[in-house]
């Protein structure tokens, strides 16, 4: 599973899957399931972030748990981005995004990049609070360059 | 992973878990979250029944992963159950559901117990469509559990 993960983050996360996604969700649908993977990961992140920064105690097993946990919702995401949902006015993807598929997959690949590497070195012996606050803000950086260029506000 | 998650499944999907949440996440934040744990959970359930009924065309492996992934969103989920989000007004819960733990709790464990069946089952050698449509069935039985108890509407 988390192999899986891992590869579909690292080869691109908004690759289309082996599911024609049309035919599996509505694009409404698949946009509130986009909408609360990223919002799971979000929930994922303020904790790695927070033991990152020392606002939370730090605990190298739980946040290596941590980063599985948004590399498991990670995975999911590609099957949420097809075409169809580009009409879907909830969606906060900038029709931009869409103009410009390969710009964004390479952003998708940087965030997955981030985020395998992230997993593995919090699951290595001694990985302490530094390394934490290097590879967070490593991968949140990949975040915010997602954000930034393809989302509203 | 998946072993914690079920272990986690199968012991109580709402007993505490060994964070103190209201640490990690304000209510507001655990309630958004937690419902978006459900949006993903219900997504993959989407697809399980309409392959399980027969809308959407039978894949056993794909079905097995659909029930890993709920497995994976479940496992989270006690984490979000902590008794400050009670206050919480855009959370569904029934303050009914906090004055009867033992009842959630119990109702809990028939969800984690029906989950872990039939991500087992659906990993087994000639899984087909009338034992998804079992072991399904019996899963979505206890969602209904729930929701017809402890949630509003």
């Amino acid at each position: 599973m988390l192999k899986k993960a891992l590869m579909v983050a690292a080869t691109g996360l908004f690759a289309s899957s082996v599911f024609a996604q049309a035919d599996l969700f509505k694009p409404e649908d698949a946009v509130k399931y986009r909408q609360s993977l990223y919002q799971v990961m979000a929930a994922q992140a303020g904790v790695i972030g927070g033991m990152a920064k020392g606002d939370i105690d730090f605990d190298a097993a739980a946040l290596h748990q941590r980063a599985i946990n948004m590399s498991n919702a990670a995975s999911l995401l590609g099957e949420t981005y097809f075409p169809e949902t580009r009409e879907v006015k909830e969606s906060n993807l900038l029709p931009k995004a869409w103009d410009d598929m390969e710009g964004m997959q390479a952003k998708g690949k940087d965030f997955g990049d981030a985020l395998k590497n992230l997993v593995q070195v919090s699951g290595e012996e001694g990985f302490d609070q530094a390394q934490a606050r290097q590879a967070a803000g490593q991968l949140f950086k990949t975040c915010k360059g997602c954000h930034d260029n393809y989302r509203k506000d």
